[in-house]
């Protein structure tokens, strides 16, 4: 297991000869491949490959695996937990070039893409069909790494994750098989569940080129509100009560006090200084208006009294966009600072009590923090403002983090509801899943006996 | 691999001393549990143990495993493809005594069952909770059986199938370790999706002994529909429109005009002898009238005339009473002739051509056969009456079975929506995917070496 120079020196003159200029060894295109958007140290691969087809990565795949070449899957770089760094070297896969959009079908209601295909890029083409791709993280991620890592975001609550919308994978083993992991059908009950098995498996199985996802109709009406709280656990009841009554909200998200403030600061609101929700309501024009209604009233019965509508095109995007822009937002509170985003998902009915905790927690130290929630999936976020060069903020915000972690596994949580594994969450593998672990080893020795693919993620030694 | 009669004495001794008189080996419970209601021939277990525990079914893999004994679990004996046959004898597991409902959190909207509840059972213990478990196979299966089987059913196309509505299992594997493949979190980025990988695994992989299912909020209101339509391809015109229009119909339900006739000899109906849609919405008050008035305008613009509705509950129940009933219905078509029923699913588009080939295929034989569907998911059923007993009625009705499922395989569709493997469509493998039945071999592999685990299902040799 693990590179070797003789090998990589072969294993690259192979690549070189399959793919030609689309083999970099760059000192810049390797750098611009050594990191994600978090701040574990940047590891570059010894070259960046950019296949344009299934089958060139299937070749790529049959060359590294004949000389034990480590193998780093690449979509957007956009991830948060050091996914794509290249901790053993090797060869890392750009899916960038493979960004075909093979299939739409209607009646269906499914479109097949290459991995590299963005959400966006998706959405724009789609855009006189009546459908739509819903999951949203927040960056214009690619399609694979998405798959690739199970991402949802603010829309999970109503339409699901990755796991959820991705019908079907082709992926290129270790070996450089490929095989397609289901078809088209909505529903099968034809054998193991590749699909799902590959989902958020992080290119640690395999490369994922192609994705088939379910799409979803363009809601007739969209209604979006707005509500501060007195408190999070009044907001959390509301939240609680709304979906045990079947409300189909689309989106319910929660701001905490210390992000309320940033956002005023930075998008010109001026919306009371205490935990919000913000949330969606999509379907018929009658209908929203009736599940918008329905949950004012929830949330006036929970201390929820300033619950604003906004049914204009302009209004809504205005609102979202100051709930999407938080990530920018919240440096106006540490000006040149980075962030550092945590990521834990718990029963909704722990959810108040790991946020308050939290709060009171990140309270009590010297980084300044915020908390944002897809609170209708028990998942939130603490934003923590560091100064990434300095060891005593990464210190503490690692404290700070590892203590947030703990404390929803403690609940019945999962350390990552969204973010992935990659280096930072591997810590936490054995806390949360016990024997599973050795399970989820067997499967990765069975299908990657070499240990080439993404070496160094999601599994702890 | 396999069983051997030295190795066998040693186990069934060994289990006795574990379980004392809930190890049976008499002929008659042997008997009971050597079949399910389909026509594989039965193949009784050498013995049959009664476990009361995860503890237990882990101790009996641990002797099973020691002994190289092939291992069965049984839920209900109500699957349709002999996946409970012991085709290689062994020791049957049967998870009828391991039916404590072991919690209910309704904040959370999720139960923690032992794998022998009966979703009757559970729903049963959950009336007073204003929650319900959707998943309705027909049948009264175990919880633990319907996970194994991936099984769906009439709600599929509104709530999901056991796919989505399973949150967490425990399993035993082929070794006695005991895993929790997640825990109660909604969504989680955190490694393998385990869950999803023992779900539709139909006991090859591990015992599942307990199941942490989804909930969701009995509706407000329920209104159901009948409507004829002159063709099943306008019918099926009718539910894609209506689905692309993103409205959240509860059951759509395909009806042949053979099924119908059947239905209005026992049931007393007077529908007219055409295809029909079953439909039901479910929410508040408004907006099932409003779903309901948009499927009917629907429906009329592609040809379906005759929409009526039911809101009061006996005639709702009337209506899906006479739907539910159809598997009795059609025996008054050849009475004394037992049942056969086929299972396809295919991406909607193709749906229409599928079912009318398929029905111009039964119309050319021998046998009586009706044609009923879960239509919203491209999922529909062939059910045959066959004298078991005569070799011709079970040649041609494999015949139109096979052309059933190649006919779906070819539109992209799958062997079996929600039946499952069992032995009766190992055969379709291969053909349905490929190389990657490689790779849930090398799973099965990692995970069961020895092949202990419900062996001659599922993957073929």
């Amino acid at each position: 297991m693990g590179k070797n120079a003789a090998n990589l020196g072969a294993s690259l003159d192979a690549l070189r000869a399959l793919l030609g200029d689309r083999l970099a060894t760059a000192r810049a295109v390797r750098d611009h491949h050594a990191h994600d958007i978090a701040y574990h140290p940047p590891m570059a691969p010894d070259a960046v490959a950019f296949p344009q087809s299934t089958e060139e990565v299937a070749e790529i795949l049959k060359i590294c695996s004949a000389h034990a070449t480590p193998v780093v899957p690449f979509g957007t770089g956009t991830g948060v937990e050091g996914g794509i760094n290249a901790v053993q070297g090797g060869v890392c896969v750009d899916l960038g070039r493979m960004d075909a959009i093979l299939s739409v079908n209607p009646a269906d209601m499914d479109a097949t893409v290459q991995a590299g295909v963005t959400r966006n890029a998706l959405n724009r083409h789609l855009r006189d069909t009546g459908l739509f791709f819903p999951v949203d993280p927040g960056a214009d991620a690619s399609l694979g790494g998405m798959a690739s890592t199970r991402a949802s975001g603010t829309t999970a609550v109503r339409y699901g994750t990755m796991r959820e919308n991705v019908l079907a994978l082709t992926v290129v083993l270790a070996d450089g098989r490929v095989i397609k992991t289901a078809n088209r059908a909505r529903k099968s009950s034809a054998g193991y569940d590749l699909t799902r098995l590959f989902v958020g498996s992080e290119g640690t199985l395999g490369i994922v080129t192609e994705v088939t996802l379910r799409l979803h109709g363009i809601p007739e009406a969209s209604l979006a509100a707005v509500c501060p709280f007195p408190s999070f656990a009044q907001a959390v009841e509301s939240v609680i009560v709304t979906i045990q009554s079947g409300i189909p909200v689309a989106r319910i998200e929660f701001v905490d006090e210390v992000v309320m403030r940033a956002m005023n600061l930075y998008s010109g609101t001026a919306y009371p200084e205490e935990p919000h929700l913000f949330l969606e309501f999509q379907g018929g024009e009658a209908e929203v208006r009736a599940q918008a209604e329905k949950v004012q009233a929830i949330a006036a019965e929970h201390g929820g009294k300033g619950f604003e509508w906004a049914t204009r095109e302009e209004d809504r995007n205005r609102l979202w966009k100051a709930r999407h822009d938080v990530a920018h937002a919240v440096k106006v509170l540490r000006p040149g600072a980075g962030l550092y985003s945590g990521d834990v998902c718990v029963p909704i009915a722990r959810l108040a009590e790991c946020v308050a905790r939290t709060r009171a927690d990140l309270d009590g130290s010297f980084l300044i923090s915020g908390i944002t929630g897809h609170v209708g999936d028990g998942n939130f976020h603490a934003i923590f403002l560091v100064d990434p060069d300095d060891p005593k903020d990464m210190a503490e915000v690692n404290r700070l983090n590892d203590a947030m972690v703990r404390r929803a596994l403690a609940m019945g949580g999962t350390c990552t509801g969204e973010h992935g594994v990659g280096q930072g969450k591997m810590k936490f593998m054995r806390a949360e899943h016990g024997e599973a672990v050795a399970v989820m080893r067997q499967i990765k020795q069975a299908l990657d006996p070499q240990g080439i693919l993404n070496p160094g993620k999601v599994l702890p030694a």
